[in-house]
């Protein structure tokens, strides 16, 4: 009989482990294992330490609903959602915009708009047009691309927060015209603080984290051919630009808000420019990161 | 501003973690977020393969109630209970019994008995008298000991899985005699599989993993000056033995089932007999290696 102690363990798992068919769930059932394992030895974690962590990924996961995601709140505050962008862009084969994270708040069902609209439908507040374009690796202009925006109020919260699912507000749809050129209206970003009322801001507060994340809006970018863009713009001169609770930010992707830009399709309002450059799509897996928490959750029962 | 890549993202969570005042919670954190994203980068992982991992860890929490404790049971079958339970035998100033898994079925609340009673109240089957003795490190006997064992139907199934919660069957607490001294009466223990009705279920199945347990019977021992003591005893020649899939079995935990057993209190029956060793208490923490489930969940909604 195998003796199991601290250190034979992880090779009795491993071997327990060894029979799985899916070459890629071996490896990864494998190497999480192995740092897993790693991790308990290295800070020689105790009974106690184990069951706080029992509790506290239990109360992540309950505290899921269709239109909450805690457990992509924790891996963002944990850093492993950005971690994961970082990745997945670096196995581009052409130069692309930066991804961003898609946070907890993204919703497929967006209505569809037209060039020009506003997305501000129940929100008063202060309103600046985005404009650019939709480019390839090349520099040319992605005819029809779907941009597909949602932005927090000036409260800082995503009407997913604050309105019946029914309801909807800051978000929208559109189409890139044939140069790949997008305008809409929204409002002038602003900072606000991830969702404290549950274990993961227990977990913020327990690190003395400010839990802000700097003003930005979301953007999920495609068209048939390339891989799917999820990024976001960040306003430049936010206080928490340098210091995002969930690891968002990248230099490239932080703008400045113009007050006057004549080169503006709306040039009477404050402005916000950026053109996204999409790279060619391998396959065809969308490489979203993320997803609509109604899909997460209302899918749990099921397992994985 | 940080550019934040794979690689500098480990060192910009760690340096907005590094507020904590708490330094153990701080080494703790600091270390699982290492080797969270050591593992991310070692495999290369997706977000498609993410988000898979967010969808079954969100099934985890959310299959858990007051009696059925999933995350336990995915860290069970992934060798962190085991290595945690040697990290705390390790531990220990003085030689003594190595525990074993507490798993999910222990509850708090199990009838005071009296010794050489029975634990069967509803359930027919093969008697058996376990007995022996609790005893320090140097042999001694600890009078009074108090020892709580619970223990599956021949079907494989605990009380908490098939009746009411408010009934129990197969569970006691004795106290040892003035000699550390014990014996009760219970079932022959018999092997079952892990409940594989949840998402930690999928993924032993996924894994072509066969789910059962060998035969076993659970013991927590405790007495005043001593640490708690939450082990298992298994029963030699199950098929299992050395494929538990949760780990749980110790080469010392094996002993075999004496057909007869002149020496046993209880001589008519098919005996069971084991010596309890018992290693002074450091400090007044219990090092349980797990909790009543009820004592989890419950608290669960109020975070770590």
């Amino acid at each position: 009989m195998r003796a199991i102690d601290e250190i034979t363990i992880t090779d009795a798992a491993l071997e327990q482990m060894s029979s799985t068919p899916n070459p890629r769930l071996k490896q990864v059932m494998a190497s999480l294992v192995k740092h897993l394992h790693a991790f308990a030895r290295e800070v020689d974690l105790t009974p106690e330490e184990w069951l706080e962590g029992i509790r506290f990924l239990t109360a992540v996961g309950q505290k899921c609903t269709e239109h909450r995601q805690e457990f992509i709140l924790l891996s963002d505050t944990l850093g492993l959602s950005s971690l994961v962008n970082s990745l997945h862009d670096k196995r581009a084969t052409e130069a692309a915009t930066k991804s961003s994270l898609l946070g907890p708040f993204y919703r497929q069902d967006a209505p569809m708009m037209k060039l020009g609209d506003s997305i501000i439908s129940k929100t008063p507040g202060t309103e600046v047009v985005f404009y650019g374009r939709v480019v390839n690796s090349a520099g040319k202009g992605i005819p029809n691309a779907l941009v597909q925006i949602w932005e927090p109020d000036e409260t800082g919260h995503y009407d997913l927060q604050k309105l019946d699912p029914s309801e909807m507000d800051l978000r929208g749809c559109f189409h890139a015209d044939a140069e790949g050129r997008y305008y809409f209206r929204g409002l002038c970003p602003l900072g606000y603080m991830i969702p404290m009322d549950g274990p993961v801001g227990d977990m913020i507060r327990a690190q003395r984290r400010h839990g802000y994340r700097p003003a930005h809006i979301h953007f999920v970018i495609g068209a048939p051919g390339y891989r799917e863009l999820v990024t976001a713009l960040y306003v430049a001169g936010d206080e928490h630009i340098d210091s995002d609770t969930v690891f968002g930010v990248n230099e490239s992707l932080v703008v400045p808000l113009n007050k006057k830009d004549p080169a503006s399709p709306l040039p009477n309002l404050p402005s916000i420019r950026f053109d996204f450059r999409l790279a060619a799509a391998k396959d065809q897996m969308s490489g979203r990161v993320g997803a609509d928490p109604s899909q997460i959750t209302s899918k749990a029962g099921k397992g994985a």
